[in-house]
């Protein structure tokens, strides 16, 4: 398993600010980038029945779709309404023929400082929309996020929540993998080895970036490949013994490479996935 | 146990650009708090000998001395001169007689992508001051720092990691406990059991202050008790479940609060410390 090197795919906020969902499925194809990762901003000004024939026409596979989650909220009302929207977000899923709906799972509602209470909440909205997914066939994947977005985010934030989760909640509800956000976890060896263990189709999907190693931004300074400190090969080497079958889906939110050329970007993530991840 | 509330304990970084050491101490006096932690930086300034006699003429306790650490480095020079420079910082600690001396163990190399190898250099580091902290009957606290710092201030990122070490190396080495670096881990309360079973002085410090929900930068925006998400009546009462004996110091690293007049600050932090903590 050593040679492999999953295939790249591009997750449209590498080129949020430049590019439409149109132009970012055409400039896949322009590369030869096989797999894109849309937003649901981006996928409702397209349409998703346009989006899956120009994802379809361009002969593009959808790595996820970015996002659903977001489950916390002060109130009954506000909980039932993420639950509503994330039903939607399935939907959307399924019309674009994603290989999972991405979760970022929400951090704390407003003005509460209960966050063994806000992790409860997302337990109990992905148990409430995952019977919709099973029978949609369109997989969940738990996205845990980096601890400096436990407040504001997510908090879900280490692979080990999230293989808890999966463990109690069953078949249907896996993990995107994002270097960016586990890194720094030394548990995370044991944790991807723990997930291929349980469950070979567990981990869903695998985000690439890199951590810059005085990061100035705590949202958009996220790195290119190879400019940060990740052992991205390593960390490549540890889903592939986990048996992960899929794409390495280039995610780097920046306003460094939002200011830059979407089609220079695409270029460089091109190498840089050939020659450091 | 119920109604301890420690004691507090004025970080000098929490007025860092506009109070020197003998400044930081007279407030103190002058506002009734009765213990401090100095950094060595502005203890250099005035001298330790100067700075023990007016801590002592003042009445104050010295809740941590910040800071030994930064223990990775990219070469055996690098790395002795470190532990040479913790030495001396330990000689520090001891002539004004702190509670303990904090370590900040330190990131990657510069160049590195291994943190698995930073974090067994921060090992052997503390292993090799280790004898020297016990002749000397001063106790190390190694003080896990948030995830976020993981690639350039500190490796060591979980209680779960501190206490692996603590186990390893035994007597002498203990923790400090900040509610800023540790409240999002899911597994805090049940590391801080885990010290307190394996030793009840384990955990050596308690630092507070607090998390803005929408942190605004990694470095300069904690929070003052109160303004933030930490729940920090239940950290304090797991440290006190603990059975930890000491100072809460406030430690709020803070542009905003830099900015403003240090008595205000520390009034603030006194009426803070007394409500919400």
């Amino acid at each position: 398993m050593g040679d492999i090197r999953y295939p790249l795919s591009f997750n449209q906020y590498t080129a949020k600010t430049k590019w439409t969902l149109r132009q970012a499925i055409e400039g896949c194809a322009r590369h030869g980038v096989t797999g894109i990762a849309p937003w649901r901003d981006k996928l409702a000004e397209c349409g998703v029945k346009t989006a899956a024939k120009l994802i379809r026409d361009a002969g593009l596979k959808v790595s996820g779709l970015c996002r659903g989650g977001m489950f916390p909220a002060a109130d009954a009302a506000g909980r039932k309404a993420a639950i509503e929207d994330n039903l939607r977000a399935l939907e959307e899923a399924v019309g674009i023929d994603a290989r999972c709906l991405v979760l970022v799972c929400g951090g704390l509602p407003v003005g509460s400082k209960d966050i063994a209470g806000a992790r409860q909440m997302v337990k109990d909205g992905i148990a409430a929309i995952l019977p919709h997914a099973r029978a949609a066939g369109m997989p969940l994947a738990i996205e845990p996020l980096h601890p400096m977005y436990a407040a504001d985010r997510n908090c879900i934030n280490t692979m080990a929540q999230a293989n808890d989760i999966c463990d109690e909640l069953g078949e249907g509800v896996g993990i995107a993998v994002d270097v960016y956000h586990l890194w720094w976890d030394p548990d995370l060896k044991a944790e991807i080895e723990r997930a291929a263990k349980t469950d070979p189709r567990r981990i869903q999907a695998y985000h690439i970036c890199d951590w810059h190693y005085d990061t100035k931004d705590r949202l958009l300074d996220r790195g290119m490949m190879g400019d940060g400190v990740i052992d991205l090969p390593l960390i490549r080497k540890w889903v592939e013994d986990a048996g992960y079958e899929g794409y390495a889906e280039v995610e780097i939110l920046s306003s460094r490479w939002w200011d830059a050329d979407p089609d220079d970007v695409m270029r460089l993530c091109i190498e840089r996935h050939r020659t450091v991840c």
